[in-house]
């Protein structure tokens, strides 16, 4: 393995973290808040030992998968565990363990709490909670890559391994390039949020920490409540923009560059609104008939639901863990559906999921048919059989944690409704489950070693899986 | 598709069904119960078709994968109709659909039941009730296989299509020796367990139906509180049984033909071992630590519990919805992981897990040698492509006919986790889940639409998914 080159990604990482604390920093000092030298001591803390890392340009820049893997899921843990001091250092949330937990939930886009209140926390705190859905979201090692001028082929298997789906492939041929488009694509998309919910009477400060926490599809609010107090215009604006965030980004690609068939054409995208007009529509007509809701009232915020769980983001319009039971298990259905691939959204993936279809009837026909040679079809192009077979694993190892985190939380005793939702909740990045860690509850009441099961699945899930694995296997250290 | 055999086929499967029947008519003379002429009414309703069908031998035999799964799934609904037949017209059970529920949970052998109160069921009616889980356990089918003399080496499709597990092989060269060795071992099993219960103080009606209940891997009961009054004589004779018809049928072959070495080298007969012994101390441990039990009640219960659900009988020793949430969810995880293939047991199959497991450790290294050419093994052999691909095929059904499953029970209104564990308990043919129907409780609270889509799956689980899915499928009724 070649360590010196993860050392220095994970150097650049803290490096970038540091300088993205210069701006709560410089909100905390505008806003008049005690916290000024906690920043500081935080920036020292991630940028003394990331300047050092990344001082000295690796030798080697040779790079395989293993490096891919473990480069990024240590940059992950290395980032969670610096921006947490400002919550930890303020004093703001006493226990390092709480911080930490709040800041992977930020960073993954799960949106899981451990805070009961956060209406008065310090206004420059939020931003920072709120940021990290957003930095997370992308990618704070896509981010890099358009940064860095990293030469040689091989760094798309960062791209790879940080990437949500099971197909990244580059929409230009540079991978620089490609990392441009992508923030660019979605830094405009979260000022086109920011601008609309300024229209709608949102401060400046709000629009911002809510836009943030939708582009990533992170779910973490502002407002006690989540979005139950926001103007309908509100929460319609986010409807949108939770379910455009969730719309695979080569989609926005294809119509930046004009190739409109390209872009109305793609399966997962179809597929993507297909099932979330059926869920809709499904939740729509079950509050109205056996919930007795208006109809107005039910569609807004089956919409808004809908939309945050399947997008992952877990915002909340309404108490949904008091809603009927079919329509709380459609919910439930859409937090393992997810989003697209290549969004920000978690999940098993859209086009997983219709992956997995497909080859249910694909299987179905060669039963009947045992000679005849089938195959399963993907916008066209025939489904090779390595990535079905990685679309398998993928499932088995997403399966294997899923069990297993759902066994040890469980020592604490909670019902198995609040640990299933738990686990579903945290490792497909979705923030609420249902229960004691229902809208309107929080994660805090865990115990410290149920945090740590949870966390491991935040990152589990947002880095889908192999690169934490990977790093509890102890082969992958061997040189 | 060859209709005529199809045909022929069920009309057998109903002849022999019409023929076991008089073992209850007997028992009902023998004990002096009223229901006589009931009996005789269902056997004519059984048999005179049944005689018409099977009356003419098909000219065409030509047998292909479609008519073995059709003719499998088609047979058990068959069935299912005509043995629930003593149950509606003896009136014992008021309504046509609760008999069925109840004959389709006793031949799939998953023990689901809608009485609350079963001591007050005449004796020859239990009898009935157990004996659909001895039959339903080894399958009528391969019964057949072992009366009738079929030429053409395509029977082997039928058996295939019912028995459990990935990998259905022959015993021996002839197919209908290889039936004939699988039910004399299923027998002889049965009477030790009737011998060994018989020691313990039960009388022979009690004997012969526990032992049923066992053989099957069912969990029909014929005391209300299952077997908590039993003396634990009684619990532990039952616990190693319940063990014992959960090991692949394979290993008991080898015994016999004194393959010591083959026997005991067996992956999935050790894997199945391992589990079960990890999974009663888990739970032993935590009902003393947590739930303040004693040692040797925690271990008696334990074992017999962990037998109980992981070979997916059902039997219930103690109330486990009362026990620690840990404890619960080992049960939860044991549901699923199920028993060995070509044993009675249902659920997922250990050997399915093991490939499953192998799997993911063979990605593992395949991710980071990505040139490496890596082949997971089982008792030696490489597992080739087609068999993992099949594997995972089968799981992709499994997970879309559960989340379908639960989806469509929800309606019902009940909560969670109680649809949860219906659906897990069915699919998986146990029998018991947990809060509503929960051991103490039963599934007579869920609506008609419901106990429709849990008999589905309870012959899904049986079938293993795929025969039940083909019906459903119009390409499959094609000429």
């Amino acid at each position: 393995m070649n360590y010196s080159i993860i050392r220095w990604l994970v150097g650049w990482v803290l490096c970038v973290e540091a300088a993205f604390l210069l701006i709560p920093l410089v909100l905390c000092l505008g806003f008049g808040e005690p916290y000024a030298a906690d920043y500081l001591i935080a920036i020292a803390i991630a940028g003394a030992p990331g300047a050092a890392l990344a001082a000295k340009k690796p030798k080697n820049m040779a790079f395989y998968a293993r490096e891919g893997f473990v480069a990024t899921a240590l940059s992950w843990i290395v980032l969670s565990l610096a921006g947490a001091l400002p919550f930890f250092i303020s004093g703001r949330i006493p226990r390092y363990v709480d911080a930490l937990f709040e800041v992977v939930s930020g960073f993954t886009t799960t949106g899981a709490s451990i805070l009961a209140e956060v209406e008065t926390m310090p206004r420059s705190l939020l931003f920072w909670r709120s940021f990290t859905h957003w930095l997370g979201g992308m990618g704070v090692l896509v981010f890099l890559l358009a940064l860095l001028p990293m030469t040689g082929g091989q760094s798309i298997l960062i791209m790879r391994a940080e990437s949500p789906g099971p197909s990244v492939g580059k929409l230009v041929p540079r991978l620089q390039r490609t990392a441009v488009y992508l923030y660019g694509i979605y830094l405009g998309m979260t000022l086109l949020e920011v601008a609309a919910l300024l229209a709608g009477g949102l401060d400046l400060f709000s629009a911002f920490c809510v836009s943030f926490g939708t582009a990533g599809t992170g779910g973490f609010g502002i407002l006690n409540d989540s979005f139950a107090s926001y103007t309908p215009y509100i929460q319609v604006v986010v409807t949108v923009f939770m379910f455009a965030f969730g719309v695979n980004f080569n989609f926005y690609f294809f119509l930046l560059i004009k190739k409109f068939r390209s872009a109305f054409s793609m399966e997962e995208v179809r597929g993507y609104l297909a099932i979330f007009l059926a869920a809709v529509v499904l939740v729509t007509v079950n509050l109205t008939v056996q919930g007795g809701a208006g109809f107005g009232y039910a569609l807004l915020h089956a919409a808004f639901q809908c939309s945050s769980i399947m997008t992952t983001t877990g915002f909340s319009s309404v108490d949904f863990d008091l809603w009927p039971t079919f329509s709380k298990t459609v919910l439930i259905c859409l937090m393992f559906v997810g989003a697209c691939a290549g969004s920000t959204g978690g999940g098993v993936k859209v086009s997983r999921i219709l992956m997995y279809f497909k080859n249910i009837g694909r299987e179905l026909k060669r039963l009947i048919h045992p000679r005849s040679v089938t195959v399963a079809r993907m916008d066209g192009k025939p489904l090779d059989t390595d990535m079905v077979a990685s679309v398998n694993m993928w499932l088995l190892a997403y399966i294997a944690v899923f069990f297993f985190s759902i066994l040890l939380v469980s020592i604490d005793g909670f019902d198995f409704t609040t640990n299933f939702s738990a686990v579903a909740a945290t490792l497909n990045n979705i923030g609420p489950g249902l229960n004691l860690v229902g809208p309107t509850r929080n994660f805090g009441d865990y115990s410290v070693f149920s945090k740590f099961v949870l966390m491991f699945d935040m990152l589990a899930g947002r880095l889908e899986i192999f690169p934490m694995l990977l790093l509890l296997r102890p082969a992958t250290w061997r040189k």
